[in-house]
Parts: C-alpha cells; structure tokens; sequence
C-alpha cells in the first residue's frame, strides 16, 4: 500500500455553515453539489461531506463528538501560525489553544472548526516547509 | 491560508497495535520515540499518538467513538483496492464495507484500522491517480 492519504472527508451537520468556514479560509472550491465540496490540497483531496452518510458509508457508529483524529497545518513562521488563528477565527473557528511556544520547540496554536474539527497550525524548525507548502521529515 | 493539510495525527489507546497495524501495510517509520511515529506521506506527513494526549493538545473532549473524519486512499484500479483491503484485513484491520462498485461510478471499500479509524480504499474514475500516487480532481 503506497504511505499516502489522498482523501481527508470530514462530516459537517450545516452544509452553508461548511462551506463558508473553508472559502473563509480563502479556499477555492474544486467541484461541489448540494452536499459534498472537494478542494485539492496540494497532492491530495480535502472533502466535507454530511456527517449522517458519511458514518453511513463508512461502516462506522457516530460518537456525535471529536473521534480522535486532529489535522495540521504548518507554516515556516511564527506570525504566519498567528495570521491564520486569526483568519480561522473571523471564518467562524474557535480558538482551542492561542499560539505559543510548544515543549518540542515549535510554535502553534490550535482552531476547532464550525463543526468541531480541531486543526493545529504550526511552525516546527525539525522540519522543512517547502515553497509549494508541501512538507518533510527532517 | 495554503490550500492544504499538511499533517494529520490519529489517536491510539495502544501504541504497538498503531505502530504495527500501519507497518504492517508496508509503511516506513520516518520518526518514531516510544509515544508517537511520523510516516513521511507524499507530501505530507501521517502521525499516530496517544489518543488522550492528541485530546488535551487538541483542547478538546474525546467522545470515545468515530468523530466524523474518515481518510481516503485512491489507486488506480479494482485489483489494488481489493488488494489493499486485503492486506489491511491481514495487518489487523476489519473490514466495515467489502470492496463493491459505488452509485458515484466507481468501485470501493473500507477498512477501519483496529484504533477505530475508517480507510476508504478506491477507483474513481472522476480522479486522476499520478504515477507518484497523488491525487488530482478533474
């Protein structure tokens, strides 16, 4: 199996309150329908998706909460990690945790999305933010 | 805000189960201590830590269950996703929906890893999967 996700889906209960959330962001949609908005992100697909077929499709019991799974976003600065709190914030995110500095000696904070999907945004030096946004290990 | 998720981190209960379940579809550790194991991902990077630390991190409350995010993995053809299903099942995994043509046209099925965290595994003939193995909408 090639070490690659090509597809996050998350489920949202408020199809509008979505949509606006990531375009706030300043993301351009890639394709939609009434229900679903596919946005490429860099070598991959970032789904939103109803939340009810969403559990349906996967095969999965709906918990109604956070499930254990946290994504990430990182950038190369300190300010950039804050502009984008801020920007998420005037989408309509909370803020988790304001930025700071974190024990393995980075910077980050953390936004909880209109539908309660938490998103770190960080700047950490152990590893390389490429031009293109892309990022490794190293 | 850079259109992209640059890390995604999925929570354990047990940490040799993760390590081994994901090592066990062929995965290479890029960066592991006795708590958390970075995979290099495309252009990305695939994490698995402690789940009740990812929540306290996250500042978030954990609802013990699916919490509406599902990952995706797109190849090229249906033998590769019945392929990769099996080899999920054999590392540990079960599967939720066996690999089955979808109303969308193309063919897919999922496995949920033993953390509890759902894999659709698919063909979609709408996307294109690139030799590298990224993903494009078009």
């Amino acid at each position: 199996m090639n070490q690659r996700v090509t597809l996050i889906t998350l489920g949202y209960r408020d199809f509008e309150r979505a949509r606006d959330f990531y375009t706030g962001l300043g993301w351009k949609i890639g394709w939609t329908d009434d229900d679903v908005i596919f946005f490429q992100a860099g070598d991959m697909i970032f789904a939103v998706w109803d939340r009810a077929k969403l559990a349906e499709d996967s095969g999965v019991q709906d918990s109604g909460g956070w499930g254990g799974v946290t994504l990430g976003h990182n950038v190369r600065t300190v300010k950039e990690v804050d502009d984008i709190l801020e920007r998420a914030t005037a989408a309509g995110a909370t803020i988790a945790r304001a930025g700071d500095r974190r024990p393995w000696g980075g910077y980050s904070g953390i936004f909880v999305d209109p539908e309660g999907h938490p998103w770190e945004v960080a700047q950490n030096p152990a590893w390389t933010v490429h031009d293109d946004g892309s990022v490794s290990l190293d």
